[in-house]
């Protein structure tokens, strides 16, 4: 579809942004969906987001920011409101401009993610569920599935500091959740364990699990790595009889909220 | 080309934008040229010009501005830098970015018009010339012909406060030229008559000239419109045996230098 003066635009904002996957394969996603919008990439460090921002809401065939690192925490000081997800994990990682020119920051990593399993038919209630990490994609995985009813979660991360104030902040929210800070012992009676951390992408290759013999049969391993998709986690999980759960299924997902804001649908506001 | 991450960034700024042919038009010189450019439309107001043009310093993948109506007049002030052509002008129609963030201004009307002429094998040297219009455009294709050593210019406007402020802008910077206020009858000995008005235009249809038996075979008549291509003007001068000069050509011409941003050249900077 070729770009005119009717073409909405979707910024990728983030620093650097060289390596940005998201304007291909957003690209893609909206020219498969027949949507006039064109996703651009936005390199604009942190001394310059506050107003790239400010300009965002003049700008009218803006609809939206789709936010990367490092700007997902400073994005929640910077918009006119924030959603529930947002608050929870502290990170804003999609903005959508109202027509008025309003800000609304979204967090869709975890809805993604939870979106994602139950899309293959998983039921995420009553899951006993391991995560590893405790970052900002972690905080939005966790207080998505505790939103899908999964009955605990067990943390497993370096900083025990910050898998405590996730624990505490889950607790404020959910309290019938069983969530607590653990070692990866416990991924022998989980039914699902998540890698909520960047270990075995391609900018930090490895395992995010010391043991892998933990994995059995039955369990779900999901990862949030998707480049490569086959992580050395994923293929470890195969070869002991696991359900594999590729990081681009969680990105796909995300899509669908990206392309809301495309479509105009007020997204999750509140 | 796909949009990736590496993608570089030309913005067409404007208030309307919906009606904007430069990103589709510059869209395919981009492609044509196997440059990994963006130009997308952003519609943004006067009220948020300035904050836009903050936040471009900042936006490294940023390559340029195309700069449309209302905004050419105010972003002279916005800009750290002006070409002589924007500052005798008083208009900017592209911004050029620098790596360091530093905004240079620039007029390229003028120079695509002449550079249209000349690529066609017109010598502009030593013409008598009839201009149609003192506007911003009216005012850049003055100075540009003016440079390229026309002997006269008879300029013909509903203002002749605005005619005569043109005319005494070139009398400061060409000297040698005879310039002056003039009305149509002027066509009837020219070598080059030229509509720098809107006059014809889808928007605003008609004649700019009302006595079109003033024109002669052997001249050129040449039209800033370029939607339609065939103005009345232009078809009444092709009717009367002169050559006629289309506002494609000159809006293919200004293209090079606005593909050059892209290309990291520096342009007419001073």
């Amino acid at each position: 579809m070729p770009i005119t003066g009717l073409t909405r635009v979707l910024a990728v904002i983030g620093d650097p942004i060289d390596g940005a996957r998201a304007p291909e394969a957003l690209s893609a996603v909206m020219a498969d969906l027949d949507l006039d919008v064109v996703v651009i990439p936005v390199g604009i460090g942190s001394d310059g987001l506050a107003g790239f921002v400010k300009a965002a809401r003049s700008w009218r065939n803006l609809d939206g920011i789709l936010v990367t690192m490092p700007h997902k925490a400073a994005m929640c000081e910077l918009v006119d409101h924030l959603s529930a997800q947002a608050r929870l994990t502290g990170a804003v990682n999609l903005v959508r401009r109202a027509p008025d020119g309003e800000l609304w920051g979204d967090q869709v990593d975890g809805e993604g993610f939870a979106n994602s399993l139950t899309a293959r038919g998983f039921a995420l209630e009553g899951m006993h569920v391991v995560m590893l990490g405790a970052g900002g994609v972690a905080r939005s995985i966790a207080f998505s599935l505790a939103a899908e009813g999964i009955a605990s979660l067990t943390i497993v991360n370096r900083s025990r500091e910050r898998a405590l104030a996730l624990v505490d902040d889950l607790d404020a929210s959910f309290p019938a959740l069983r969530s607590s800070v653990g070692d990866e012992s416990a991924v022998a009676t989980a039914d699902l364990l998540v890698n909520a951390t960047s270990v075995g992408s391609v900018v930090q290759p490895g395992k995010p699990l010391n043991d892998l013999t933990l994995i059995h049969p039955g369990m779900i391993v999901a990862d949030v790595v998707a480049k490569p998709i086959e992580t050395a986690l994923l293929l470890a999980a195969a070869d002991r009889g696991a359900t594999t759960h590729g990081g681009d299924l969680m990105q796909k997902s995300q899509f669908a909220s990206i392309v809301e804001v495309s479509q105009g649908r007020p997204g999750d506001r509140e």
